[in-house]
């Protein structure tokens, strides 16, 4: 192992200007006029995924953008398997005018490499080809078996993703999972993420009258929507951030005394969270901090609202109809079927005769949670502790990544988040950019992750 | 009196093909390209007025279209004075292919005169004109003093009639100010309004954080102001249609039991009125009429609310911003600044300190009522009743008419809402239209109210 670690080491420069390579092809998969780069980035990724040696290397057309799909199975079936799996497509670069230099001219300033992908997510998965790279010039073979998938439609929702999992199963069956398409806690607080919340998204649309009606002409004799829309939404969450929905907590899978005191640790200033934000005081249940609110507890949102006159000036006018987008975030164990039941259920009893309801229930994901102590998530932890010198934190996060629940569910195998960005690297930004550090000690550790993982099996 | 009332009844036809002349004229004041027709219409009013032989008519200009005033005020200062108010524009025709005759070649089918401005107000402007030429013709003279005032704007917001008339206060000094700009109860049943509710409106702003959050990321942690302004809504106004304003009720003047009795006496469907609005169910405040709640209860209505994402699809979002524009209707004797200040007060008491607020008071405009039992109001009513053959009703309107309360507060006099249109006329719409048998009816009406007039003083 510690020749594979010197080796990496002393490759440092050759990585930078490799991966410079991989970031100048401008593969934004939301531009249809850019479908001629995406096409360049994943040939380019599959002759990547040659060069480090592994085999049966080959783009996998789908309805979108092809995936990238490679392996090395020669550990043996007694060995455990890796899938890996990450993206090679990018997000737009508007407004450029802000960007300090061009997007998809990779720069190093400052320890750190400017470029639209450089962590979102092409330097993340080039740090894995690295890693794989090492293994098979050191030791002409890897620890264990590794799958190998990188998609080219995660900006753009992943839609074609899904269907190619399930379709797929036998060709991706794996003992864990490891995606490296997140960003530590903070710099200097290498972390592995534990957990996900997941979604449900809803319409709600409400009807009062045929059309907008004259408000001193009618006013007193009939329901204005927007006010009834604006009662109903009052009867979700109570002033201390609490859901009224009947039954919306009966899942919730409590938080266990050993997290909440793991994450008391953490180096989290509220004031400066707070001041960043420009909120004037923050919110939620009081008897959670605010790390446990957006990491392990469910919402409730009122992602838009509209009705009636909107403009600039006066509009004495009682609108006909109104329209709420609501979601929620679920943690583990919630079920999202359920609650929706439990919510539309919940939405007729408070809706008033006065009006019409329509509630149209949108996109969503289950949450996540792989227990901290799997001894995958452990090996991760134990392989990030080794590359950056200090052990990382476990956490979870608040938002959704749909394909971990899909490889969860479809695969029904473990999952570890094992990134190495920084929260303010400007992901979907311009000026996106990537710690030259922490990638140097995410090849070291995905290196020593495979060996790890060996280990467990 | 019986040979002025000859004289009328023998006037018909001329009167119809005067007042298609009147209508020929496209005096719409919202269109800046009809500008010279507005100015003709002017005009033409003043040729009118001194054709039926008013005195010191002139066009006076204000920052806007002119008024049009004259006078007959030989009837001596024992006499009492009318000022007689109404407007020679009119509103736009578009979409104009939904009329069945160009809007602006008035055509007589099935005893209507359909043309832009018919009901709405040259019609019953014209009435009068005819009213006092029939006195003139065959008494020589009026029964009382008359100011007549008509302007060009009141399609467009009246904007430069309010200086106007405090400017002119001497010139318009008068014991009774009768308008004719309104419509009666029903097809066949005439009515007097004797109260108009007023207006106060705002405009609330909620920002929670400096720019729109992800809501997996900050869920939990921040406050919604879009789920804010939900629950501040809520607050407002109970499910029983009952405002929460404290004090907001206090001024409010109960309603007489003669006017409730005569109200249950109207000719009112519910069912009927339910069906053409469309409402699954009508709403408001049990223990009141349907027509006591639009005529004489104060309201609060959403008239527009805006937060967050409000496309097609989803977005995840915590909106930063969120926008209410709200108003109450008031009634007698509720004062818009004093209630402006009970709202401003409650809002900043149910604001939670999570977010910011900032209200903006918009226009307003005060309650009006004339007693019924008014001497004035009742002439009034004895005028109707001989032109039209049965007394008319006594009702209120739910709507605001501004000047009304600017005669009442800077002349100090009653106002008598004189009008002959039907509910049904189409005033702002395509086809408008003016019953001719209500117009003849009118003009008799006029000419008897004038002589009731000087029977009081």
């Amino acid at each position: 192992m510690q020749s594979v670690i010197d080796f990496i080491h002393t490759s440092r420069d050759r990585y930078i200007s490799e991966l410079k390579q991989y970031l100048a092809i401008p593969s934004i998969s939301a531009l249809p006029a850019h479908a001629g780069d995406v096409r360049k980035c994943a040939e380019w990724t599959a002759e990547e995924m040659r060069r480090i040696q592994l085999e049966n290397v080959r783009l996998i057309d789908t309805p979108g953008n092809p995936v990238v799909y490679g392996e090395w199975l020669q550990a043996g079936p007694s060995a455990p398997t890796i899938l890996f799996y990450g993206h090679y497509d990018v997000q737009p670069v508007d407004p450029v005018e802000l960007w300090d230099s061009p997007p998809f001219e990779a720069t190093v300033r400052d320890g750190e490499l400017y470029a639209r992908g450089s962590a979102d997510d092409k330097g993340q998965v080039f740090m894995h080809f690295k890693a794989i790279e090492a293994h098979m010039k050191k030791a002409g073979r890897l620890p264990c078996n590794i799958k190998v998938l990188i998609e080219g439609e995660e900006e753009v929702g992943s839609k074609n993703l899904d269907p190619f999992v399930r379709a797929n199963k036998d060709l991706l069956k794996a003992d864990v999972v490891v995606i490296s398409d997140s960003a530590m806690f903070d710099r200097g607080v290498p972390s592995i993420c534990y957990s996900l919340r997941g979604l449900i998204y809803f319409q709600i649309d409400l009807r009062g009258t045929k059309s907008d009606l004259h408000s001193g002409v009618f006013g007193g004799a009939v329901a204005n929507p927007a006010m009834v829309l604006a009662q109903m939404l009052a009867q979700m969450k109570d002033k201390g951030g609490r859901i009224k929905i009947p039954g919306f907590y009966d899942d919730v899978r409590p938080l266990l005394e050993e997290e909440r005191a793991s994450w008391r640790e953490l180096p989290f200033n509220e004031k400066k969270y707070k001041k960043e934000l420009g909120a004037p005081k923050l919110a939620g249940e009081k008897e959670y901090s605010v790390l446990e609110r957006v990491w392990a507890r469910p919402t409730f949102e009122v992602n838009g609202i509209l009705g009636g006159f909107t403009g600039d000036g006066a509009k004495t006018v009682i609108p006909a109809v109104a329209m709420a987008k609501v979601s929620m975030r679920l943690v583990p164990n919630q079920d999202p079927d359920t609650i929706a039941q439990l919510f539309e259920a919940y939405v007729k009893k408070v809706a008033p005769k006065t009006v019409e309801v329509k509630v149209t229930r949108m996109h969503g994901g289950k949450p996540w949670i792989t227990e901290y102590n799997n001894p995958y998530v452990q090996a991760a932890g134990r392989a990030i502790e080794k590359g950056f010198g200090k052990p990382p934190v476990f956490c979870r996060e608040g938002g959704s990544i749909p394909v971990v629940s899909t490889f969860q569910e479809v695969l029904g195998v473990p999952a570890v988040l094992f990134g190495v960005g920084l929260p303010d690297e400007n992901a979907h930004a311009p000026n996106e950019r990537l710690d030259l550090s922490n990638f140097h000690n995410g090849v070291v550790s995905a290196a020593i992750l495979y060996d790890e993982i060996r280990a467990i099996k």
